[in-house]
This record gives structure tokens, sequence and C-alpha cells, in this order.
């Protein structure tokens, strides 16, 4: 066995104990929040069928994808020219069987469709899980990274994007950043396009529209003109592109432009329900604005469109989702509509580390370390930990008991340990222990037996 | 995209939210205790460099490694001999650069030694992740599976030793699985061969004694003569196959005859050390018993041995570990000494279900479901809905309000939730709602204000 310098594969992270701790903070906020609405968790395998992955990403996509070399004689059934041929994507293909996940919403759907008679539907499902992709790796881009999804599917009722908002809107609360969601419906795009005659252009349109605040109004009808629109259809814009005020004003206007459009007005009534039951339920802690430049997964999605922004850091949405209504038809099972939403947990990390907003609690790990000085004094500690862990306080004892003091202490700062209690033989023969408060030093003695009382909650 | 049945890898599995609520259960209560022993939780990458897994494993080992497919033009730097060569593993190595993770103990090594300015020593880590092997699917054993591993690094005390077991211990009794722990020594096992005279035979000889039960002294005597020692050899080794009843009287036993072994004797003081510590303690609610047949993990263990075997369930060891000299060797850290265990979460599982041992509490999603006649109805509900989940309720809905009774009374038991409430004009016009307990049939009206007093606990 030569020896190696240990490095990992570019791309991808150590986490350490800290960093898990943070990173269960959200995983578990997340997923209790999810709980709370009746979300079920699922997981699928990290390896799929390259065959249920290939095609669903398009060809930007299917690059992208980490292929697993098949076991044994791998160019077993591959002809010579099959190597000769220069084409890798296709050779790929033919000696990989397998791929890592791309993301959560195709082996959601290949789930549901294996699954399908074993769900009730309505499926609300959550999914927790890492996925892989194959990008440059640089700054915020992990090829390693996790995605926190929850969809319901099998209902086309709104109330689904109601609570969906207010799932975010409780999540974002619990951690304490203070965001907007951003909501716009695929509907009203359409309505949009439909309206100006120039469906092809729906995309420079929500692009160009998107820059009022940095440009202003004439750069953005001079970019608007740039990319081939006329006189007439800019100005038939112009309401949408000044869209100001509450929602309810900027859906007035909507209604008034997009009147002769029926696809668009289904989408105001839809983003119309949605509100009112929001506002029904005492409206939401954080800001809840439509947004009509917001344009992700536009061949993706086809009702309402979700996306979050924090407030107080600058940083990309943090979190997405929208309404779909083709989830499993490509493998096999039509007519499936759903709704989603997926929180960027490295970016929330970020986030919450910027602001530094995780609780002390949730950091913590061991809130107690016995120093001895001595196996007499270790025997006289086991007991008092063994009845501490019993009562759900997190111990540890130094387990060297010839070590120095300085080491063990210099331990429990290490690992951010609050209390440390130290036992000499002194301590041994009174029955008093010395309890010491490592963030402020002081110092007390505390009878032995009374240490449990001192820290069950 | 062509339209394909979908299917998933063999030996890879789907776990729908039922499994999860089980797994996450286990994974819960094993994070839990470790937790209450200091232990801290990593993670780390699910691909590691291939040049850090490979020959880790044996030559078999190296075959069983997942391969990842180097991105983008994997054929460029291969010559054509090499493809011609037929050798797959050396041109696999070529084209392949990553692999996934074979077990948590190698990529923790790497770990320990990148990260070793960063970590406090004794490091306490546990790490539950998934692991990848290319081995032959079959009943209970799977290409993708978890591992719940804790480790200790930077300390030979034999403390920590003892709280493996107190560990293991309290993670068994939580489950209520009655199990024994099997320890052994790897000293002790030198100090046989040493005292016979034949270390090569070291693994013939504890497979042989191992019979002992199953085909009787005369028989494993007989055995230990096929293979190879002579009469004076089986004579002196007669005390240790007929080793029997307390700790402490086998003890002696081997104690006797194995006093000419200096290493022998000293693998007799470190169970001494154990036992004396665990019985101070006030013992396990487990059988504790040192049995000399355990010769797991003999090239890599130095000192305990520990394996668990459920007494009421047919299966292997539910889990196992040992101490180990030098654990970061390889990647050019040496004299590391550690000592871990790792819980098979996979048969633990098992077991579980085989018992029926898993509390109704833990796999209890949604407690309340509100079924409704209509969208006055919904909305006189949405606000229950905030009210319940504000205290922590996980309640749903049914999204559609046009969809009949009896499809959401389906849902709800298709969901197994407990409670349904019933709420139709009537209920809104009273105030007062239908609480039906769907496992007793048993319904009563209840004020729509008081709902959140009978569940909040």
């Amino acid at each position: 066995m030569a020896q190696v310098k240990p490095s990992i594969p570019k791309g991808t992270r150590d986490f350490s104990p800290v960093e898990m701790a943070k990173r269960n903070y959200i995983f578990n906020t997340i997923r209790d929040v999810y709980g709370l609405y009746g979300y079920q968790q699922i997981e699928t395998p990290s390896m799929e069928n390259l065959s249920t992955l290939m095609g669903k990403y398009g060809e930007e996509g299917d690059k992208l994808l980490f292929k697993i070399l098949d076991s044994g004689n791998f160019l077993a059934d591959v002809k010579p020219e099959e190597l000769q041929d220069g084409g890798t994507a296709k050779l790929a293909a033919r000696i990989c069987e397998k791929g890592l996940r791309y993301d959560l919403t195709v082996p959601f759907a290949r789930f549901v469709v294996m699954h399908q008679n074993e769900l009730a539907f309505p499926f609300k499902r959550y999914q927790i899980q890492p996925v892989w992709r194959a990008d440059r790796p640089q700054k915020g881009r992990y090829r390693e990274f996790f995605q926190c999804d929850a969809d319901v599917v099998g209902s086309d009722s709104l109330l689904n994007e109601v609570e969906l908002i207010q799932i975010i809107d409780e999540v974002f609360r619990r951690f304490g950043i203070r965001v907007a969601i951003k909501m716009n419906n695929r509907k009203i795009l359409a309505g949009i396009a439909e309206v100006i005659g120039a469906p092809e252009l729906l995309v420079d349109i929500t692009v160009a529209i998107d820059k009022l605040d940095k440009i202003g109004l004439d750069n953005v009808n001079v970019e608007l003109r740039e990319k081939g629109l006329n006189e007439e259809q800019i100005a038939k814009l112009q309401p949408i592109i000044k869209l100001e005020g509450e929602n309810r004003q900027k859906l007035t206007t909507i209604k008034q432009t997009l009147s002769a459009s029926a696809v668009g007005m289904k989408g105001v009534e839809e983003l119309e329900y949605i509100l009112s039951k929001v506002e029904k339920l005492g409206g939401t802690d954080c800001q809840l604005d439509i947004d009509l430049t917001l344009a992700r997964g536009l061949n993706y999605y086809t009702g309402a469109i979700f996306e979050v922004k924090a407030l107080d850091v600058e940083m990309g949405s943090i979190t997405g989702g929208g309404r779909y209504d083709n989830l499993t038809g490509v493998f096999g099972m039509p007519g499936m509509s759903g709704v989603g939403i997926s929180f960027g947990a490295d970016r929330i990390y970020d986030v919450l580390n910027q602001l530094n907003l995780y609780p002390t609690d949730a950091l913590q790990s061991t809130q107690l370390l016995f120093v001895t000085f001595g196996e007499a004094e270790q025997d006289f500690c086991l007991p008092l930990l063994a009845a501490l862990r019993k009562s759900g306080v997190r111990t540890e004892i130094y387990p060297d008991a010839r070590a120095k003091m300085k080491k063990q202490m210099t331990y429990a700062n290490a690992k951010q340990i609050p209390y440390v209690v130290i036992v000499g033989s002194d301590e041994v023969a009174s029955g008093e222990v010395s309890l010491k408060n490592m963030i402020t030093g002081e110092q007390v003695k505390v009878k032995a037996d009374e240490l449990v009382s001192k820290f069950y909650k």
C-alpha cells in the first residue's frame, strides 16, 4: 500500500462536527415543518439507471451526469470500431448502465410510477438527499450537494399552493431569516405572450422588464425594441413593465392588460385565489409579492411559480418551486399534476452564517466534561456520568487518566464544552466536585449527587 | 424522450414513507446515544479519489468498488494499445479518477489526516451514511446500504472500550432487543497461537472451536488434527476449547493456559480491566460474554473485538467493532490508535420488524385530517389547521373540496391517520365539528376552538 497524500475530489466537501450541527439544524427545521403539513419522507437510491436519467435534463444535463462504470469486463460487448469512433458520449452509454442522481424530481417521478399502487393520492412527499452534477466547481457551486424537496402530486387544488407558501413562511420564520416570496404564474406569462402576439420573445421580455430598477423605463423599452418588438407591442406592455403597488393593485392592472387572453385571465384567477386564502389565514410573516419577471422553469412549470429571496443578504434565490402538469408522463403515467418547492440548503447555510442566526442550543454537542487526575478519580466519576447520561445530559470523561489538566481543559475548549467538572483526590474524599463554567470562568463546589439536578431540564 | 418502463438498479432500494419512519427511528436512536457519550457527527463525500480507496480492501475489495467514469473525453489520454490490452481493471483506473465510498472507515482515516490540525484529540466521531459495493445482490445484501459507525482515535485508554459497550447496551435497551455482546481480544488469540506454536493455524483453530456446540468435543479435536495440529498442541488447547462458566471463570482458565505468553496475558489484563469497569457501573442490561471464537477482522484489529447477536431472532451479527493500532498510517500519519463500533442498520431493521418492536409514535406521520364538503367548509377549517400546526400537531386538510367523503376517508386510512375532523355545512353553522377516532370508530362533537387543547401535549 503506497502512501498517498490524501485529498478529496474537487467540488466535494467534508463536513466537520460544527458544520454538521448547522446542517442538521437546517434539515431538521425543514423536516419538522414539512411533517406538520402532512408531507412524508421518502428516499430513492443514489444510483438510477441511465435510461431513467438521460434526456430529462436537456443535452447539457446529460453531459453533467456522473456515470458509473459497469462492473467486471465492461468492454466485453463493445466492438473495436466503437472504441475508435471517438464518440465518447455514445461509448459512455455502452460501458455505463447507471448514473448518480442529478436531482430529486426525476427519481420522484420514477418512484410515483413504480409504486403507484401502494401510494395514497394526493401523495405528499418530501425528500432530503444529495444530488451530483459534473459541473465546473466554483464558489457556492458543488458537485455533490443536498436538495430538500417537497411535492404533492395527484391534486390540482390550489390549496396546495397556499400550504406551500405557509411552509416557506414558517421555515424562514423559524430560521429568523427575513425573506420575500415572489410569485408568478406561467399562465399569466402565456397571456402576455398571447396579447402582444410574440410568444417566442417571452424570455427576452421578462429579462428586459427585470432590469427596470437598474436601467429605467426608457432603456427597458429600447431593449425591447432591439429584441424585435414593435411600437404597438411595447405600448401594450407598458402597464406590465411599470407594474407597481400592492398585490391587489397589480392584479387589477394585469387583468386590464390581459382581458383578451383566456389563459392569462385564468392565471390571474389562480393568483387571486391563492392571495385571498393566504389573507384569510392572517397573511404571512414574510413579504409576498407578485413579480411578473419571475420566469424560472418556463418549459416545465405550468401554473404557479415561486422564488424566495433573503432581504438582508446579497444572494440568489434560496428557495423555489412551482406547479407542473405532467411529472410522470415520460414514464408512462399521464395526467399527474403536481406542485412542489425546494429549499436551497447550501445557500440557507450561508445566509444563517452571515447573519449569525444559528441558535446556540443547536450547535452544542457535549454539555459537560469530567476532568480527572488518576484512575481512582475516574472510578469515582463513572457512576456520575452514567446518572447524567440517563437524564439525557451529554457528558464525557477525558479517557486518559494520566493526561495533564491543561491538556484536558484544552480539549474542553476545543470542543466548546460549556461546563467542566474537576475531580482530584480532595473531591473524591469530600464528595464535592468543582464545577467550572468555561465561558465565565466561574467555579463552584457542588455535591456530586446534585450534579444531575443541576443539568437536568 | 422515449417512454421507459421505470426500474431501479439491482441491489438498490426505494424507501417508502413507512420504511423511512422506521429507518429514522433507528438512526435517531443511535444518533442520540452517540451524542450522550460526546461523539460528534461528520460526513464525507460520497465520492473519494480512487487513489484513496484502492488497495485498502484487498484485491476482492478493489473489484467491488463502484468507479465513476471521468467527465468529458475520458479516452483522451488512453493509447490504442491500452484498449486492446484486455486488462479491464487497469483500463478502468485510466478512465476513472473517482469511486464511491466502500465503507466509512477509510474515508474517516483520510478525514483525520486531512483535518488533523483542526481536530481535538481524542477525536470521537460518528458517521451515518450510505456505502456502495458492487457485490452480487442477495437477500439482505444490497449494493447501497447505510453504516452507522462511531470511532474514537488518538486515545489508547480502555475506558473507550467500556463506553462503547455502554453505548451498545443503551442502544439495544432503547430498541427493546435482547442481545448478547460477545467480546474477545486479538492479543489473547495471539497468545494462543504463541503457546501452541502455530500462528498460521489461528483461523482454523477458532473455526474448529466455534463448532463445539454443534459437533462436540471429539469431533472438534478430529478437525484440529486434520488441520495439522499435533497431540501436544491439541492437549494444550483443551481448556480453551471447553471454556465455560462466568466471564471471571473463563479469564482464570485463559490465564492458566496462556501464562507463558506475555501478549496473551496482556490481552487477559485488558479484558479484566473492561469487565471490572463495566461491573463498577452496575453491569449491562444485556449479556456480556467472553468468546474466544470471535475472530472478526483478524488482520485489522489489534486489541478488543466486539460482536453483538440478537437473542430472539436467527440473524448474523447486528453490530461489531474493535481496536486498531494504525488507522491513518497508510495516509502518512502513524501511531494513531483507535477503537470503534458499527451498528448494522439493515439487520436491526429486520430484527425490529420480526419482533414488532417499533413504537407507534415513531411511525405516525399525520395525526389529524380535516374532511370537508366544499370551499366554504374549507375556509372554515383553514384557521383551525393553522392553530393546530402552531401547537405542533401534524395536520392535513384534503385539498380537493369537491372530493367525495369516501375518497377522503380512504385517504385517511391509507395514510393511517388516527383522527379525522368532519366538517359539513351543519358544523360550520354550529361551530361544533365531528371528531372521529379512525381506530375505534368512535365519533364525538367538539367545539372547533377546543380542538387544539385536545391534541396539544
